[in-house]
């Protein structure tokens, strides 16, 4: 049993010492979460580039990753150099670069010998990069952004001028290491065969890009497609050299209103103290409000609208219908679902409670460390993790 | 000048050499609201208690007290901890207590000196916090919270025997030192009379609370108000001993919603660069996605939407109609207000934007620092903040 501490005995699972809210992870889900989409993504014959944006932990990123080198995906460049001082060298920056940030980029190349890669869309920075390139002797590896499904950026892949464009330019200077979707639409899916087709949709604009750019004599060694949804549901992936996907790690309440996980799966949960009641409106108050479970409503259009979170015991299993329905920066008001019959809990001051967030990468920025759960249940271990730019 | 970095140049305002997504503070517009305020609450000839939640910095707070030693208001015990170690002295902590954070409080008067207060509005709580000032011998300052407008927690200022009990159990081993309440509901107003309607409401309800305490032979010394727009419009606050508010200091789109700044007035931006466009949606893609405006979406219950924020030039003058339409992680989607006539500017890959958030408690939160522009426009220092719990 941990050390009591602040007046309370913590509890056989060391939960009563532990200052709240926090982020709790529950490491046997974490790696259950893991070995799924590791069997997957084998299953299809690719390789898999794990995204480190939702858990930006290194303890997380050697369990996702295939090796302790990589491959991996980040989503900041802060990111990439806490990773790549931590070994992790195989990197690709999946964001759209803005040529001001090259400079930083070739800072992590060479300090910790990485090899980071970046991504675009369009022929000025393709000429950017070219000349950053050439200027500095660092030949960067780079991917044509490809649009699947008009949710974000990318070039559509039927827009063969574009791609040829970008890829010349590119290949003036610096290294096209190939073609990089996200098919993002497929958070508002929720239909297996929907996803399904999504995968698919993914997969022939990625195949539809790299035939364009190969046809022209351009080089396209690597194909990486991925999101949670469509990774999850991709019937095969022919063609496909990667996959990359993030938020499976923990999952979350979004996660299970698209199908890609169950609400048992969620490994990322907000441990809170009830610290008041207003029982002329049916409310429990806690101390875990909007800045411990982010302002994330993902579930809001979804078919279960989960509130700000679903409330959980403190051994993990969900109270009926009780949701966080409101939330202020620091206090989350507790209530029945609308509609709900169930009996709200007696839930007195001082009680902790587990809330699975709506959007596991949102509510884990709000925190500096994961508390882990061994396989009893008992926090066992304290994680870092990076937040910022 | 400040000196190039990353292969650009700095400019004459130094934004050049910052790394985006960033967090601006305008010092000129921050000591502009800091005193505006506390001119408004000298001439109800009150004490003020500023809101360091929103802010979270020394720097900031030392603008804002009204002395280096407070009196302050925090919303978590880290920021209590942090502002006690910087000599902040006379503190509130304004959500309600869990018991088991009672060691931590009485850690941080020890250590500090710290006249640290809390608050709560129920029996256990009151029965707590007596035991253990017992137990201790540290007479703790107690306030009772009392809820003007149903918002939230707090007695309601009609119950005289839950005032009564909770302020004998308090007295009988803590110190009782007040009423405090806040009217959170008059977040959801925007007209002045209605507003100053709130603000009389709020406190019409702490004088009967405090007179329901006095009656019984209880002390009340403090009598504390405090919302930024109740403070902003209250006519009078006879009575009132004290008032509290916080993101009066920065301003934010929600709060020009609701009549308490004007848009010219915001303090904070988020600086962010142009990485993309999608001229076929009509979209200039940023580097500033949902991780850096955060997930706060204000303004969407309000007569103008401002998505996810609205877009300012480099110099913080803000383009015709063009917001934040929509977000992902690391991605925002500018593109003109519905319905807009105006010309979408001509914004190449790199262009740097600021970016005026709905809600600045949420959208400073996901920063560490405040990159802080004096009176010139000139990035001139770097002031830290704390998140966290």
């Amino acid at each position: 049993m941990a050390a009591a501490k602040d007046g309370l005995d913590a509890g056989a699972d060391g939960l009563g010492a532990l200052q709240t809210p926090c982020l709790l992870l529950d490491e046997a889900k974490l790696a259950a979460n893991l070995s799924g989409m590791r069997a997957q993504v084998e299953r299809h014959g690719v390789a898999f580039r794990p995204h480190l944006k939702t858990a930006k932990s290194i303890d997380v990123a050697l369990m996702a990753m295939t090796g302790p080198g990589g491959p991996a995906t980040v989503s900041t460049l802060k990111e990439a150099e806490y990773f790549a001082e931590r070994g992790v060298r195989d990197l690709t920056y999946a964001v759209g670069i803005a040529p001001h940030k090259l400079d930083r980029v070739g800072t992590i190349r060479r300090r910790f010998g990485a090899d980071l890669a970046v991504i675009l869309d369009s022929l000025a920075q393709a000429e950017a990069v070219s000349e950053w390139s050439r200027r500095t002797g660092d030949r960067l590896p780079v991917f044509i952004e490809v649009d699947p499904d008009g949710h974000r950026s990318g070039v559509k892949p039927g827009d063969a001028d574009l791609l040829r464009g970008i890829g010349q330019r590119v290949a003036a200077g610096a290294e096209l290491r190939g073609v990089l979707l996200h098919a993002g639409e497929s958070y508002g899916l929720s239909d297996p065969e929907a996803l399904a087709e999504a995968a698919e949709g993914e997969r022939a604009a990625a195949l539809q890009a790299a035939e364009t750019l190969m046809a022209a004599g351009l080089p396209c060694p690597v194909v990486s497609v991925g999101s949670t949804p469509t990774a999850s549901h991709a019937r095969h992936l022919d063609g496909i050299t990667e996959v990359r996907a993030g938020v499976y790690m923990f999952g979350d309440l979004v996660q299970a209103g698209i199908g890609s996980c169950a609400v048992g799966d969620i490994a990322v949960s907000v441990l809170a103290s009830v610290i008041g009641h207003r029982p002329d409106k049916g409310w429990i108050i806690t101390d875990a409000g909007w800045m411990a479970m982010s302002r994330d409503r993902g579930t809001a259009a979804q078919a279960v609208d989960q509130g700000y979170g679903l409330v959980c015991d403190r051994a993990g299993k969900p109270y009926d219908d009780l949701i966080v329905a409101q939330a202020n920066q620091e206090h989350g008001v507790l209530a029945l679902r609308q509609g709900s019959g169930a009996q709200r809990p007696d839930l007195p001051v001082g009680t902790l409670v587990r809330i699975l967030p709506n959007h596991a990468c949102a509510t884990a920025a709000q925190y500096h460390c994961y508390h882990v759960l061994d396989r009893d249940g008992r926090a066992a271990a304290v994680w870092p993790r990076i937040n910022g730019w």
